[in-house]
């Protein structure tokens, strides 16, 4: 494993003149070799304009051709799985079957895409023919399909090292409609950044596609990212990060001359309904799954559960000391930064001082001693904390009155820590999803018979969330079509649009008609001869007929 | 006709408490009765109160029922089109001809909306299904559709008192998807907007429906607008109007706590590059086409041709020539307002004034003598001018040198002015696309020769507009499903979007999905059985089958 720490601007490696900075292992806090070298305004600014000058040849090649990219990058990753999870399991300390597993997560993803790019339909061609006799008018000949913007910028986030960055969701989407890519690598893994930028750096090339298509850029700080989402060759932005970065890069991007599209995933707490059925029937199973799902990845998925509402019920205080118990028998985690350490004990002392949570004695805080100690520690993100960035899982308790009067209970703790919030059923819950932000998911678990008596929960809570779960937990989100993993502001900054799933490729597109065309100008899906053999809505009507 | 000048809040009249305000008839600037009272914060907050509370319900009826209600509207828009038509000629001058077409294209884009809810398949429908058994990790059943956004506000167009205004695209798009529409009218043609409100006021009562799906608001200042775009429950803006006005409100809905979806359609000079062949070939049609389309309106259209590119060629001197003349013999035309004529009048001085204009003794201004010596006159919005609104058609000459180098020549005059570009054709046309911004439309003329010869020209312009024409003009805008109404800022605020045609309204949704519901909880889009028989990706194939 041959780290160089330098940017990829294209189809060269920045020189190592920038501010240098390292990854640190979230274990033992110990810095990690080699120096990356932040990327100059110089380079970013190169690799931006590389990518506008790829961007007429790489929007025209075939589908097909960019879905042998895909499938060149995911070969690529897979072959070099092992270096990358190990680099992976230094910078991040996520298990190895996670990372093994993020691996082929994020393969996977781009075979998707390549499935949906040698299908072909996704661009959406729709055609109305013309009718010269047409009266008043002659009705012109119509057509129009999807095309690709330009030039994209994606942050990688923090809590994915693969899967949602630099040849994750976002990258591969936006490569599968046609646009470049610059990566702006997240600074707590630049490791395995770079790995996978290798991979695709080596993809495009024996693709034969223009340099551009492809750049990966290091920076420690915001300098590199601000100038991209600045950069007027840059059509739009895709994110996942912490709502305060996402929303100054989006304010930037609507404050342009000329403003572009900005599809940030924010962060989410994630509401579990559990409805008197649920509870009654099998509270035990809840709270072992739900324990399971807001520590997976010590919590620091954008979809873990932070606050689950039960009704008043006998059942409810054996479900409370069971999530309690389990909490308390949690091991150590390791969270990804010092930095995100260090938000989330001071965001798990601040709820465990809140006078509505400490004031109620029936209600516990369950947590090992030692958190509590470790809470005035270093923290600062310098990774120079001997015991690493390790914290304890935490639950915290309270009651529908005290949630009400609290609009911070309501705000993403990011970690292992979930809030449980007693006598929240019926028309206390309906109050409650009515109040809610926007928010990635949200859960009901309940009977059917539940389910029906709630239908006004679920409509409220629809208006609410990209993903609607029943009888689940929110962690664990599915790759496929219909996947959506999106949802309003704040949970995304355009919740009309989803991160996961075959359906984020439309984010990095937009409609183009041609009026009047000869049938050998036009794109191939939109000829009448549907030399691709594509679903096409023609005179409104969806066929894959040619026309005769 | 009975207009009483007052705001439709849901089912109720607003009382006449605000400031009020007049129509003014371009013809002879003479104040038009009744007085119109503009909105109170208090009626403008009631009337999205309303529109909240409606939308749960109004987002949940089949879309069979919401088709009911388009096609109510769209019968009582042709009931009414007599007054409709009498009361828009006073208020816009327009020719009764094209203002009756104008009803029927508003009839006819409600209809559209109510098929492609009658069809069903256009929520996308997607459906993955569940894989107990698969390995690591059971498949969930992922299902997925489009959902509307909650109330959406519509500002009514100056230039289609119809088609783009209280009854136009924008609010059928909207109620189309589900949401219910608070429409700001247009202050230039008030007595139209109240006569199309109360048809749709009229429908919803008879759908039963509740009445907070449809509100109209007056005002002729921005309080109103600025109150709705601000307003927490709004959920999604359309706005069709000037640079400066969409500028702010976007600006707008950008900043607010929770930003919101605007669909703002600015304005655009719409290119036409004539390339050797078709000014060879054509050049006298190519001049009357061209003079037809630019003062079509009264040049106010969106998609007037603003600028025409043509080579150096024996012709273009003939076809230049050709053009002065239609212009020269152009009647006088009426702007929509005051205001308009000032700009009109303003920007035309600037333009002839010009010294790359001026200074080319070959190049004429072709306008006639009195619009120079109309230039100086009040033109203050207060509709007092004794002659109307009326104006001159101008038509301007320069080379593309001059061009190149006057970046304000490539903005919009609105009105019925154009400008050519001489000797701009092969790498200077291709230079100047790659130099323009956003435009709604790009038009080339040319030979099939021509066309391959200049594929770069097309490849460089698909980048830049939302629609390609090929041999046509870019007025006249087919209300069809492939339409593309739209075009990369500052032609619009979200090129990925339409505001013509059924693309429209894809604006105003998002996609959501259910993750293990019970059959008959799903929307009956979802459900196994498919009820509604809609096309549907299942497992990533396309069908109108039901799942067995």
């Amino acid at each position: 494993m041959n780290l160089l720490g330098r940017s990829i601007v294209g189809a060269s490696d920045a020189p190592l003149n920038g501010t240098v900075f390292h990854a640190f292992n979230p274990v033992d806090g110990a810095r990690l070799e080699p120096a990356f070298s932040a990327a100059t305004p110089q380079e970013s600014d190169s690799a931006v304009r590389l990518a506008a000058d790829a961007f007429s040849a790489f929007s025209r090649i075939p589908g097909r051709e960019r879905a042998v990219l895909l499938r060149s990058i995911a070969a690529g990753l897979e072959r070099n799985a092992e270096n990358l999870v190990s680099r992976a399991m230094l910078e991040t300390a996520l298990p190895k079957a996670r990372l093994e597993g993020e691996v082929l997560r994020t393969s996977n993803q781009l075979k998707l895409f390549a499935e949906v790019l040698e299908e072909g339909s996704w661009v959406g061609a729709r055609i109305d023919r013309a009718d010269p006799n047409r009266k008043p008018a002659p009705k012109p000949d119509i057509r129009s399909m999807l095309r690709p913007l330009g030039p994209v910028v994606v942050f990688g986030a923090s809590n994915f090292p693969l899967a949602f960055s630099v040849a994750g969701g976002d990258t591969a989407s936006a490569l599968a409609a046609g646009n470049p890519v610059i990566v702006k690598a997240h600074p707590a893994h630049p490791g395995v950044s770079e790995l996978a930028a290798r991979v695709i750096q080596q993809s495009v090339r024996e693709c034969g596609l223009p340099e551009g298509v492809f750049s990966l850029l290091f920076d420690n700080g915001t300098q590199a990212g601000v100038a991209l989402v600045r950069h007027s060759l840059v059509k739009a932005v895709g994110f996942t990060g912490s709502h305060a970065a996402g929303r100054a890069l989006m304010d930037i991007a609507a404050s342009r001359p000329d403003p572009i599209p900005f599809f940030g995933e924010l962060g989410s707490t994630n509401p579990v309904f559990i409805l008197p059925g649920a509870l009654r029937e099998r509270w035990e199973a809840l709270a072992s799954g739900l324990h399971g799902s807001f520590t997976l990845g010590a919590g620091q998925f954008c979809t873990k559960p932070g606050m689950v509402f039960v009704p008043e019920a006998p059942q409810a205080g054996s479900f409370a000391a069971e999530l309690r118990r389990l909490t308390s028998a949690s091991p150590q985690f390791h969270l990804l930064t010092a930095g995100i350490r260090k938000a989330y004990s001071s965001a798990t002392a601040q709820r465990a001082a809140h006078q509505g949570i400490q004031s109620k004695a029936e209600y516990t805080v369950a947590h090992p001693k030692e958190t509590q100690e470790r809470q005035n520690g270093d923290g600062h993100d310098r990774g120079n904390d001997e015991q690493g960035f390790s914290v304890q899982a935490m639950f915290f308790e309270t009651d529908i009155e005290t949630f009400l009067k609290n609009s911070d209970f309501a705000a993403e703790v990011f970690g292992p820590a979930t809030l449980l919030v007693h006598r929240a059923s019926g028309k206390a819950a309906l109050e409650i999803a009515e109040k809610l932000e926007g928010h990635l998911t949200a859960t009901i678990h309940g009977t059917e018979e539940d389910l029906k008596e709630n239908a006004a929960l679920v409509a409220a809570l629809e208006a609410k969330a990209g993903r609607l779960i029943f009888n689940g937990f929110p962690t664990g989100v599915e790759v496929c079509h219909a996947m959506v993993h999106g949802g309003p502001y704040p949970a995304t900054t355009d919740g009309r649009s989803t991160s996961v799933g075959s359906q984020a490729i439309f984010r990095f597109t937009r409609p183009v008609c041609y009026q009047g065309f000869p049938e050998q100008s036009l794109p191939p899906e939109l000829q009448d001869t549907n030399p691709l053999s594509i679903l096409r809505m023609i005179d409104g009507k969806t066929t894959r007929e040619a026309i005769k």
